[in-house]
């Protein structure tokens, strides 16, 4: 897959986020949290998935006692944006040079499969080398399809997703680049 | 909203789900579970989320020794039909003449307005009189914002919810009263 080289550029300005050591979560949810309160956007991450051993009652309140973190058979964020079902999830690496695949278990991928066949849209934010990219869901799952490769190289990521532009007002600004995957937008725009 | 009688004549059949002794939350998620292994819908209900007040770390593990269940702010159910945004909660009423309107809490009223504004779709499942009922989003904001009571009549709900046929092996079919709701089928097919 080609992007317009144009388009890259502009989405190179203003990426600063990493300076100021905020993690991604954050970094996201401050995002969701501008487009809910901008009426742009409903995205949500979902709870924690937590196994429940042992529940008390204190007072009349229910307090739990003895729990475990079990892992999310999705992804992590879903959400509604302009009539399209989207979801995503967020991915740091270490990595200089690449994206360990195992990063995305195996019942994400099956999930992002599944999304896909079912008309969602659907990708993963990466941060690598202090940046932040979109990778389209569809482009993953080629990779996954065409490599027998246990990592994705850095410079696959930078030629097939998009960076995301960081804005003063908005935080991460990833709906700009739905717009682009998501065909509300025509590429050359 | 008026809906052609035959419609309702059909879905009165086999609603035994009663006689089964399930809970409303078990047979949704038997049927989310038939539409996943049968590949025609993506609906999950979110983990509830919780609270976390302290976590001990025992053989390496993560353990949470104190927490508490904290309130949903959206719908417990959402997911992807056919493409499109789905979100829904599962309400039951004790009561058998009316479906008391603060079981639906405030911002869960205030996400239904969002997600009809932004193009999803979303309803209440609502089990009243040992009958399941579906009751579409605009119709329950439209009940809310013309009237002063507090409470849905049954006899509102008989006539402008949509009775959810039992299906013996789907369970509560809910998905064949999205198809009409969401658009996806003439009303009058």
């Amino acid at each position: 897959m080609n992007y317009p080289n144009q388009i890259k550029k502009v989405y190179h300005k203003n990426t600063n986020y990493a300076n100021r050591g905020m993690d991604l979560e954050g970094i996201i949810n401050e995002a969701n949290q501008y487009y809910l309160d901008n009426d742009l956007a409903l995205i949500y991450k979902k709870p924690t998935p937590i196994g429940i051993v042992k529940v008390n009652y204190e007072n009349n309140k229910q307090r739990i006692t003895d729990a475990y973190f079990a892992t999310q058979s999705t992804l992590d964020y879903n959400g509604l944006y302009k009539g399209k079902y989207i979801e995503f999830d967020a991915k740091n690496t270490e990595s200089k040079t690449s994206f360990p695949i195992n990063n995305v278990h195996e019942h994400q991928i099956l999930h992002i499969r599944r999304v896909i066949r079912h008309g969602g849209i659907v990708f993963l934010i990466i941060r690598i080398n202090g940046l932040i990219y979109l990778l389209n869901g569809p482009v993953f799952i080629q990779f996954i399809d065409t490599n027998t490769r246990k990592s994705i190289p850095y410079s696959f990521i930078e030629e097939n997703g998009y960076l995301i532009e960081y804005n003063y007002n908005r935080g991460l600004d990833y709906l700009k680049i739905v717009d682009l995957i998501g065909g509300f937008k025509n590429e050359e725009d």
